[in-house]
């Protein structure tokens, strides 16, 4: 196809979406509430069918596995006096200082069909300070505790890295110190997040969302074109509430930006987050909460490669470290809106905005069809063998070829419009 | 020295400084006005000296050097508008279609002295649509120009990525489209913000700083303790207020979490600023507009290191690529407040919490000894001899040595109320 005509259809396939779209008064095709009857029809069987997560004792299996909850910051700082108390009373009957820690090795993560998450078996090992190979870490799981306690007492939050310097003599490497906070974790029963050792944070959000956050009203309306930091420490965040049909989950900050300048949210109610690439944990917690606090549908719009995938992958399935804390970090059901393989033609992206995978996209691809939340959604599968045939992939940027705003304006309202996710 | 005899050292040091610090009513040593008393000197220093930047015209030597200044969207429209009939011209003279470009070689960068910044000279090269060398050029000059004209016509911004992925066939590399831009900017005059081309963002603010941007009201008191996302179309940004004293400009998010979670600006009326690192143009953007329209001192919380200065420095001087945009880029007169080189004996950081400088850091120290805006502060100098001669490093983060807090409590309280800046 010459460049010329390439753009005629282009433009062709351009105008027909538009004309579909275009603005009219209430009820007349295009209109907004015409774009939005898809997305309703999601809404309400989302808040129907409930967003409560099974849990290992819905299923009696409590027994069998193990997951953590999140739980008060006070109840954290009694466990840990109550696990030293036991060890104390334990050196007292001359049965020497020891902890029974949860084993979290791979062979411990198992993904349970039922809870479409991995847990961790209820399986322990003993951790001696009187044997060699575990005195030293008996020792370190000892003074995280005790410096975790004090970050309870006072009520902060702390990073790991803060954590680390407070003894840099002892732990050495911060992967020492880092290590024992799972540790922790598991055998409290808490997410890391209860320990109040929080990691940095670089998701951001904008839309249809009001909450407090530690006693501040945020409005997420009225965030200009930069939007609100997601915080760390999101057991500050309270009192959520929204009008949004939606949650719109962005792979990037570009696609973020173009959608906040734009006030995307106004017109279409929903509720924008990125987290700028690889999710981090406090986005991760973030999405999870407006899920479960909200009860609306979250569509994801990442790249149409391997990677967007993995990353919608990583918001529903977490990453099999933090098993024991899946139900807390991940989002379940999210929808793959787009931009996906099979828009490539349906929305003729022009072969130069298409690009070549190369030999380790491939690898990545073929390896996401092994994976037990893909292999569940046929849907999901054929849009990767199409992937792994055409051998093509591109951004979301790739949409920009038929002018900035056509991401805004033309393929997010016709794919709201036909209701087409996955 | 044992382990015991530093732990009560250091307590000793700690309790010496919370005596000196403690709260009282007003007017008694150690309270908030007492802290401040410093701060408020630097503080009518340079609302008194003001914050006018000098421009070439002032040194009347606009005719010699060159730089670009911010223009109106409609503005910038009308010029390239004016380019392109200048070009028509020239071809129906027949003189054929040329661009006459500025050059923004490493020989065509200067520093100023008087200026404080490094400007580009008034030097030009002809670009024409003739000459094999320069038709592949001219011509991605001339479609980034097209595309740059229909975003300010639309009164929209975006991403370099953006403009890549509208013509990707022309461009083959982001570095080309993305080269033409700063060349458009020489051109025109102008900034590349004025370009509304923007880079993604990563920067957080939070304090006491109200503003407007694209039209809501933003008070970054009531931004809970992940604060504000720096948008990265700085234009949007209009209306700045305060009532601070100073800028607190942080390297880290770890030291800005604890900042923002114990509301450091409550007491210590101050705007902290945060780039998460290596900064970003929008942060850089955001904190010089910050300086300029409010006039309050800037100081520096960053790791006693060759790259905390590094940072230091990007702020103050910018990157030579953009010379010709530092006047809008930079920040002067940054005061480094610390965790500097001499602080580590003064506050006795633990042994354990400094780190030796690896070849690279001492090279790169080194090299900061070379830099003009070094060598214009000897107590700059002096500092970064301490870093070379013990050969030692720490981050804000040892400072948690002392206990989570001390940076909020002792630390900064200290470092301010003994005007302790360079």
């Amino acid at each position: 196809m010459s460049a010329e005509r390439r753009k005629v259809s282009a433009d062709a396939g351009v105008n027909f979406a538009l004309a579909r779209l275009r603005d009219g008064e209430d009820g007349r095709p295009g209109s907004t509430s015409e774009v939005l009857r898809a997305v309703n029809d999601l809404e309400r069987e989302v808040k129907a069918r409930g967003v409560k997560r099974k849990t290992l004792n819905d299923l009696s299996i409590a027994e069998a596995y193990r997951e953590v909850v999140d739980r008060e910051g006070g109840e954290i700082a009694a466990a840990i006096e109550q696990v030293m108390l036991a060890v104390a009373r334990s050196v007292m009957r001359g049965d020497g200082f020891e902890y029974t820690l949860p084993s979290r090795g791979a062979t411990d993560q198992v993904y349970v069909e039922a809870l479409d998450r991995i847990v961790l078996k209820n399986k322990t090992t003993r951790a001696a300070f009187g044997t060699v190979s575990s005195v030293r870490k008996v020792t370190i799981l000892t003074r995280v505790m005790q410096l975790v306690h004090g970050v309870l007492s006072r009520g902060i939050h702390v990073t790991k890295r803060d954590l680390f310097y407070t003894d840099v003599k002892l732990f050495r490497d911060q992967k020492d110190s880092d290590a024992v906070l799972d540790d922790i974790s598991c055998m409290l029963g808490c997410t890391r997040n209860s320990l109040h050792v929080v990691a940095s944070e670089k998701g951001v959000v904008v839309g249809r969302l009001q909450y407090k956050e530690d006693g501040d009203e945020i409005d997420c309306t009225k965030m200009g074109v930069g939007g609100k930091a997601i915080p760390s420490n999101i057991d500050k965040i309270t009192d959520m509430r929204t009008d949004a049909k939606f949650v719109l989950l962005v792979e990037k900050d570009a696609a973020f930006m173009r959608l906040a300048e734009d006030r995307f949210y106004n017109k279409y109610p929903c509720i924008i987050i990125t987290a700028k690439g690889q999710p981090d944990v406090a986005t991760r917690l973030f999405l999870s909460k407006v899920k479960r606090d909200l009860k609306i549908p979250v569509l994801a719009l990442v790249d149409a490669d391997p990677y967007g995938l993995k990353i919608i992958s990583v918001y529903m399935q977490g990453s099999k470290n933090m098993a024991f804390d899946s139900a807390n970090l991940t989002t379940p059901d999210i929808k793959w809106l787009g931009v996906r393989p099979s828009d490539l033609d349906k929305f003729k992206i022009p072969e130069q905005c298409r690009l070549d995978m190369s030999a380790k996209d491939i690898e990545t691809g073929q390896h996401m069809l092994n994976e037990d939340f893909v292999k569940q959604n046929p849907e999901w599968v054929k849009e990767i063998n199409i992937m792994l045939e055409t051998k093509t992939k591109a951004e979301i940027q790739a949409l920009s070829a038929y002018g900035f705003q056509y991401l805004t304006k033309v393929y997010l309202p016709l794919k709201l419009a036909e209701g087409d996710w996955i």
